[in-house]
C-alpha cells in the first residue's frame, strides 16, 4: 500500500510567508468571552484574576518564542510583536498564529486553577488569532497606541456602565442609554459626581493594560576555576545575561517608554 | 484622546477568504510531541489514553462547528473537514485555523485528567494548524486516504521498532538500522517470526486511526398537547433529529465507507 | 562589484500559484475604452472592426498557449479558460495574467491596421487582466453564462440607446432617461415600434459575443516512402491532427454547445 | 434572462491589495527576447534602437501613472517604483501589474517604427510583470542596486562574448568556454589586451542602464490681468510646475544620485 499515489494532495497546500523586514504582530482574542465571563462570574468591569491569568498565558508565549520582543494585553486580547527579521517558522503565517493561539489557550486552561482557585472552569475557551504586518517603526507604535487607547476608552465606558448598574441599580439598557453620546469628559464627570470616583486614580492595570517586555538580567556567579599556571584553583566572577520577563502597566503611546527601552525598536 | 488617529493600522490586515465551493480541511498537529510523550511516559508504540484524549478534543471541535462533516485522526494529528460551501467565519482562513487549534489545545488540557488520571500534565502543549482546500470529492478522499495510509505505515514501523527495543533489547540506533530498507511484507514477517505478532490482529484503532462523523439520531418524544377541538389534551409522538458523534476505526480509503455514509460527500 | 550583497531582495517576491485542479480563467478588459472608442470613431452600438480585432488578438493568445481550451469575448473584454490541471508557468498567477494581458495589447496594436485600414491609431491602449479560479465544471459554465448574459443585456440596452440618439435625435441624457426602469420586453417593444427593428434578427455576433475553440483538424498527406522490402517506394496516406481555431457566435449557456464539444470539459 | 442567477461567480475573485506603507515595484521583462532579438537582427551586445524603444515605452508608463516616482531599465526589462502610499487602483496587485505590462507591450509595438524604421516587426512581443514590495528605503535602494549591478555584469560578459564571436571568430560555445570562471578583472583585461577596448570608456547607457525620473519643470508665463482697482489691465508673471521626464545613465547605487534627487525617497 504505497502512499505515493495519494501524496499529490500535498501540492494543494499554499505558502504564506510574511513579507521580510516587517514587524510581525500576532493578536489573540478570546472567543465569546462575554458569555464566558458571565458564566464564570468575572468581577465587572475588571477582574484582576482574569487579567493576571491572561498575562500568565502571554508570558508562556514570550518564554517559548525568543524573537518576540514585546507583548501588550488588555481585556481578553493579547498582541505579540516579533522582531522585524525573525526567522521563526520561516515566517509562515499559519505556523505563527496557530502555535501562538493554541499555546495561549492551553496555558489559559493549564494555569486557570492558580488564578481562580475557587471557580471551576466550565468548558475549554478558545482564542482566535491573526497576523498583521507593519513595515515601519511608526506603524508598529501606532498599532500599539491604537490598542492602548482602546483599553482606556473601553475601561472608561465600562466603569461608568457597571457603576450605573451595580450602584445606581439601572438596567443594562438604561445604563447604555444614559451613556449614549457622552464624551470622555462627561464620563469622568459622571464618575466623580455620582460615584465619587476620580478616574485618574483607578489602577493603571485597568487604564493602561499590560505590556510585557524582556529585560536583560545580569547575574554574577562565583566559580572555582583552575589557575593558568596549574598551581591549584582560584575564585572568579562570571556575569550571565538572561532575558527576564517584566510586566508593566505603563503608557506606551508617548516617547518615554520607547526611550527607556531602546532595544525593542532596535531589534532586527 | 481619540482613537481615530491610530485606527488606520487596521488597513494593514489582509483578507484571507477560502475559494468558494472547495472542501476546507483544517489539520492540527502536535508540536514537539516526541518530547511531550517521553516526558509523560506514553506507552509505545501506541498509548490508548493519548489517542482517546485526542479524539475527545476532536469531538469538542465537531460539537462547536456545525459545518464540520468529518474528522480523521491518528497519532498526534487530527484533520477536520468543512462542507464545501460552509459560511463559517465567512470562510476566513485565519479564523478557521486559530479557533480550531486553540479550542483543540484547550480541550486537550481541559480533559487531560479524565484520560491520564495518574499522570500530572507537566506543561501546556501546543498544536499548529493549517488550512488546505480541495476542489473535488476525489481530492478530498485522496487526502484522507493519504493520512490513513500514513497511519498504517507509521504504526507498522513503530510496532517493529518498539518490539525490537522493548523485547529484543536493541538500542534505538540498532532498531532503526535493522528496519532500514525493509518492505511492508518484511516488517509483517519480522513481527510474526520474532514476536509472534500477527499485524492484522492488532487493534483497528492503531492500524486505521479514528474517523468521527455525525450521524442523525432520531429520538421519539411523547408530548401532551391541546386537542384541536379544544376538548382537553391528547398525547402525541414527536421525532427529533440531532447530530450524534460516532467514532469509528474503519477503512476510509475504499468505497464502502462512503457508500454507507453518502450524506458526507453530499453535504454542500 | 558582487551582486550577492543585494540579492537578498529576491526574497521579497511572493509565490502565487493557483490552487490545483481548478479551472483557471484569465479575463482581459480594455482600460478606458469609452474614451478610446470615441476618439477612434467606433460605430455604435457595435463596431465590427473592433470586435473582429479583439478576436484576432484573442486568437494570438490561443495559439501561444496550448492549454487554453476556450476563449469568450464581447465588447472590450475576453476571457481565456485554461484546463484544470495546466502546468503553464507552474500555475503562477502573475505570469499567467501579465503574459496574456501584454500579448493581447501588443497584438491589438500589431493588427490594428488590418482591421482599421482608414483610421490611424492615436495612442497605445491597455488592458487589465485578472485570474479567477473555478473548482467545478458547473462554476465554469456559470461564469461563461454570466458573461454571455452580460453581452446580451448590454447589447439590448445599447441598441435602444443609440437608436434613440442617432435616429430619434435624443440627447444622451434623454435617451438614458427614456430607458430607465424598462424591462427586456419593453426594450424589444421599443426597438420594434419605434425603429422597426426585430431584436432577434440582429447579428448573433452582437447578441451572443464570440467563443473561440480549438477543433482537431485532421488532414491527409500523401507521402512517397520506401517499401519495406527495399524494392523502391510506395505512396502512403498519413493523417495529421492539428488544433484549428474556430470562432463561433453561438449560445454557450444551454447544454447543446457543451454536448457538441465534449472535449472542452473533459480536458484536464 | 436575469443575470443574477450567475452573478455568484464574482465571489470567486480574490482581493490582492499590497500591504500599505511599502514601496511597490512592478518589473516588466521581455518574454523570449533572445529569439525576438535574433529574428529582428538586434546589434550585439547592445542595440541602441531597442534600448531607446524600451525607454520610450517606459516613459509612456510614467506619463500614465502619476504615482510612479522612478523607473530603471536595462536590456529587456524595466522596473517601475510607486511611492509608498500610492492609492493607484486601490493598491490591487493584479490591476497594477496587468495595466503596466499591457501598456508597456502596446507602446513597444506602437513606437516600434520610430526606432526601427528599416525593420519590420515580425510578431507582437509580450512582457511578463510582477509586483514586489519593499518596506524600507534601504530595501528599495538595494533592489535598484541589484538590477544595476546585474546590468554591469551582463554587459561586461556580453561585450567580451560578442567580441570573441564577431572579431575573433570564436563559436558561441568556444566564447562561453573562454569566459567560464573569469573574474571581472580578467574580462576587463581581455577586452583591453585582445580588442583594445577600455571597458570604462564604453557608453554609460550600456554600463549603467537608464533611470527615468520626474523633475519639476518650472515655467514662467506672462499674462495680462485686470487691475484690482478696475483701471484697466497689467502684465503679471505666473510660474507653473509640471513634472518633466528625464532619462539618465548614471550610478544609482551610491548616495550621490539620491542626495541630488531627495524628493524621490521623500515621496509618500
Amino acid at each position: 500500500m504505497a502512499n505515493s499515489k495519494f501524496e499529490y494532495v500535498r501540492k494543494f497546500e499554499t505558502e504564506d510567508r510574511c513579507l521580510p523586514n516587517c514587524w510581525i504582530i500576532v493578536r489573540v482574542d478570546g472567543k465569546a468571552f462575554h458569555k464566558f465571563s458571565d458564566l464564570h462570574k468575572f468581577v465587572k468591569p475588571n477582574d484582576d484574576r482574569s487579567l493576571n491569568l491572561m498575562t500568565k498565558a502571554a508570558e508562556t508565549i514570550l518564554q517559548e518564542f525568543d524573537d518576540i520582543v514585546l507583548a501588550y494585553g488588555q481585556s481578553d486580547e493579547y498582541s505579540f510583536v516579533f522582531k522585524k527579521n525573525t526567522k521563526t517558522y520561516n515566517r509562515r503565517q499559519s505556523k505563527l498564529m496557530t502555535n501562538i493561539s493554541s499555546l495561549f489557550a492551553a496555558s489559559y486552561v493549564f494555569y486557570w486553577a492558580d488564578f481562580f482557585p475557587d471557580t471551576k472552569l466550565q468548558y475549554p475557551p478558545s482564542f482566535d488569532a491573526r497576523v498583521v504586518l507593519y513595515p515601519s517603526d511608526q506603524n508598529l507604535r501606532d498599532y500599539l497606541s491604537w490598542r492602548q487607547v482602546d483599553c482606556h476608552i473601553n475601561n472608561q465606558y465600562n466603569t461608568c456602565f457597571w457603576n450605573l448598574v451595580q450602584v445606581s441599580a439601572l438596567s443594562p439598557a438604561e445604563a447604555h442609554g444614559r451613556l449614549k453620546g457622552t464624551l470622555a469628559s462627561d464620563k469622568n464627570e459622571l464618575l466623580f459626581s455620582e460615584f465619587n470616583i476620580n478616574y485618574n486614580n483607578l489602577p493603571e492595570l485597568y487604564k493602561k493594560g499590560t505590556v510585557v517586555i524582556k529585560e536583560q538580567e545580569v547575574t554574577s556567579v562565583q566559580r572555582e576555576i583552575p589557575k593558568t599556571d596549574g598551581s591549584g584553583t582560584e575564585e572568579k566572577t562570571f556575569t550571565k545575561k538572561r532575558p527576564k520577563l517584566v510586566a508593566l502597566n505603563v503608557d506606551i503611546i508617548r516617547d518615554t517608554f520607547w526611550k527607556d527601552h531602546p532595544y525593542i525598536l532596535e531589534s532586527s
